[in-house]
């Protein structure tokens, strides 16, 4: 251990730094392993602020790269380690408090995703922003990747409940942005520029957010559908008359993949199955009609939640479902709603045309889709094929109007696709925001911008 | 006029440009009266994205300050002319198209709030925000601004509608950023730094606005009450059990300006009245019982949209029935909500202490207090007593953890008292992106920042 790591370890308390080999390992990764991740020289896991703020101050002393990490979940390796830097675990900083007549929460940045809305439901509130990580992603890490999931296409994404930030910045200031208020457009809009940063601009070290009450018992229809087509048409039509506060598909394969892991009667031969949910009957009702006039094969409404969340349980399972079968390259492209029935005739083409397995499941209402490109990393046509596919699923979003990443993030994974979407001009703004923050480059360098 | 401004004159479509003294008058001030605002050498009044850059790379060859302007509503003085400077009126630019299967608007900066609202209504859809002068403020100063409005405590604020921004650059270049999807997080989140950066970061000169089913009929609740802290709790206490799409708190000041200047059989003696509006009756009908254990003085409910209406229209008279009275500060304090009646207490007794009238109306449920400190501008001591009341107001807020602007902006009026709010490291953050973006300082200077 060289000297400077020696003094970073010294001067914080017993156990705060490790440069073990072995625990280092586990701090290379986030959820997508890449064996050639690069290796730290130490990692932190500090319990406060002013000991982040020590790890900062050290690191642009001795132009050490920072990478900071929340529990790593995260599938666009925004949290993969490069050669020689410090990884920053926010882990041991794991508070959380609620204010229920204010209806905020505070929280440190390591408090898991799940731990917030738990606290927040004993208070009677409730956190919306549901990735599907939720249950082991922390807070920090979904602000630092604006972080959305199933009912965001009613009660929004993380920026949407962020009221304000405590944010170490690379010359180890702590600065606090926004506040407990609701409304707050005191200055430049600095709270909203660190939600989504991905750790290049500054380290999330605490947050305030915004609770709501709790939405109504949901009334949920699932419905499935002989084409993709025609159930991203009901996506379309049902957005003109309803508002779901989930709104998800899964197509024929990963239906099969579902059916395999946890035998649910689900219908085989359907070529798509929407799960939908509402804050009442009315409207699913509304959309009950819309999925029959959509060519809706069966379509069933229920109003019993613990039946609904059998359903909604069908879609969490679509990731384990899923991950069992192997390797895969995580999509995550968003396209304007009316695009949606496009990319998916778009993306199965693709699959077909590319002999790939392609499983798509997603956000249907806010037309973000999750492709996983399944392939055997020891075979080097379905390699090349896989990261091909990547690549052009990437350009169906970009040539329908939309987005590389509605949820993940660029990280290090989707970085060369993303001058392709924002063009010179835009990424040279980023550089010129980035370099007036973090001069030295030191903060989570290679991703995102 | 000299040759420089003549070149710029040339180089647009006759009438673009003027510099006709008694024109650029009223391009001098926004709704906030200031007769020692700056005098510009020319209003340039562009129609398309091109004209703009025309003008601002014009401005940044002569290194001229431009001043945007949009309707000219804004509260805060952000529209003020500058001595020398070239106003930009983004009134030409009007284009709003709606994309109904997308649900989302493609809007110039001119086009009227109203006129957004109307066209998207047009298409069986609804845009959200609603600030106080919706029939008269311009898309583009709502988005400069980030304003709120009344039904924000539900809908949200315009940021949770914009999903992509096309910029004019200090330097004339074009970013378009974002775009039509709902979800996006591609790079740095870079529109969100434009919603409410007042004018000082580029110019906005169009956006993708987000457009949701329109709500279901309101029920609506009013409620008196003996004192505005009881009020103040009734607001506390509904936000545990309902979400209002408007709570909205008129004071005994501002029930007795309504009531003289139209008739409403209001109760002249009740301390606070409480208008609020619910997406359904049940919540409607909850709200009705916290406001009789709030010591609820009179507290009626009705389902019937129209006299709904009637109520709310009485809430949009205390704007003019406050105006007609004469000249005041609009001060537009936010607090958390749990700190609302603390806060409403303390104005009620500064007014006492300093002899003078502040009418108080309050977006109640975001926490958002909007006090107008009436003066005479003829008497000094009058002014000068307002002139500390806005600044003791604004410290009010401060020291109950809330903002000294929740949805007017920093603008002018407010600059002095915005390091006493931030700070110095986030006000040297803020310059820091201030001169990455702007370095030769040209955008709106003596603003916000």
């Amino acid at each position: 251990m060289d000297s400077a790591l020696r003094q970073l370890t010294a001067s914080l308390p017993a156990g705060v730094v490790t440069s073990h080999r072995e625990t280092l390992e586990k701090y290379r990764n986030d959820h997508i392993f890449d064996p050639a991740a690069g290796r730290p020289v130490a990692a932190a896991r500090p319990q406060n602020i002013e000991q982040v703020q020590t790890c900062v101050r050290w690191a642009a002393r001795h132009a050490t790269p920072i990478v900071t990490r929340g529990a790593g979940t995260g599938l666009a390796g925004g949290a993969r380690a490069v050669d020689g830097c410090l990884v920053l675990s926010t882990e041991k900083m794991k508070a959380v408090t609620i204010d229920s007549r204010s209806r905020v929460a505070h929280v440190e940045p390591g408090a898991l995703n799940g731990e917030v809305k738990q606290a927040a439901a004993a208070a009677g509130l409730f956190y919306p922003p549901d990735p599907g990580s939720y249950r082991i992603s922390s807070i920090g890490g979904n602000i630092a990747t604006n972080a959305g999931g199933l009912c965001c296409v009613k009660y929004g994404v993380t920026s949407n409940y962020v009221l304000g930030l405590s944010v170490v910045l690379a010359d180890g200031r702590l600065v606090r942005l926004g506040g407990p208020t609701v409304k707050n457009v005191a200055g430049l809009p600095l709270t909203q520029l660190f939600v989504g940063s991905e750790g290049v601009l500054g380290i999330i070290v605490g947050a305030t957010l915004r609770l709501i009450v709790p939405p109504p018992d949901p009334s949920t229809v699932v419905a499935t559908f002989p084409t993709v087509s025609a159930a991203g048409r009901a996506v379309v039509g049902s957005g003109s008359t309803s508002r779901p506060s989930m709104m998800e598909l899964l197509d024929n394969r990963t239906i099969n993949l579902v059916e395999d892991f946890r035998r649910a009667g689900l219908d085989r031969s359907a070529a798509a199955m929407l799960i939908a949910q509402f804050d009442n009957s009315a409207e699913a009702a509304a959309f009950e009609t819309v999925a029959r006039a959509s060519e809706g094969i069966e379509v069933h409404r229920t109003d019993d939640p613990a039946e609904g969340e059998m359903f909604v349980e069908i879609r969490r399972a679509t990731g384990p479902a899923v991950e069992r079968l192997g390797p895969f390259l995580a999509e995550d492209i968003a396209v304007p709603i009316e695009a949606l029935p496009d990319a998916l005739r778009r993306i199965e083409d693709l699959a077909a045309e590319l002999s790939l397995d392609i499983p798509v499941v997603a956000h249907a209402g806010d037309g973000n889709l999750h492709p996983a490109i399944m392939y055997r990393p020891a075979d080097r046509s379905s390699t090349a094929r896989a990261h091909s596919a990547f690549r052009r699923i990437a350009e169906i979003a970009l040539s329908l109007d939309g987005t590389i990443t509605g949820e993940h993030g660029i990280g290090r994974t989707k970085r060369p696709l993303l001058r392709q979407q924002l063009g010179d001009d835009v990424m040279n703004l980023t550089a010129l925001i980035k370099n007036a923050l973090d001069p030295g480059g030191l903060l989570n360098p290679g991703v995102a911008i």
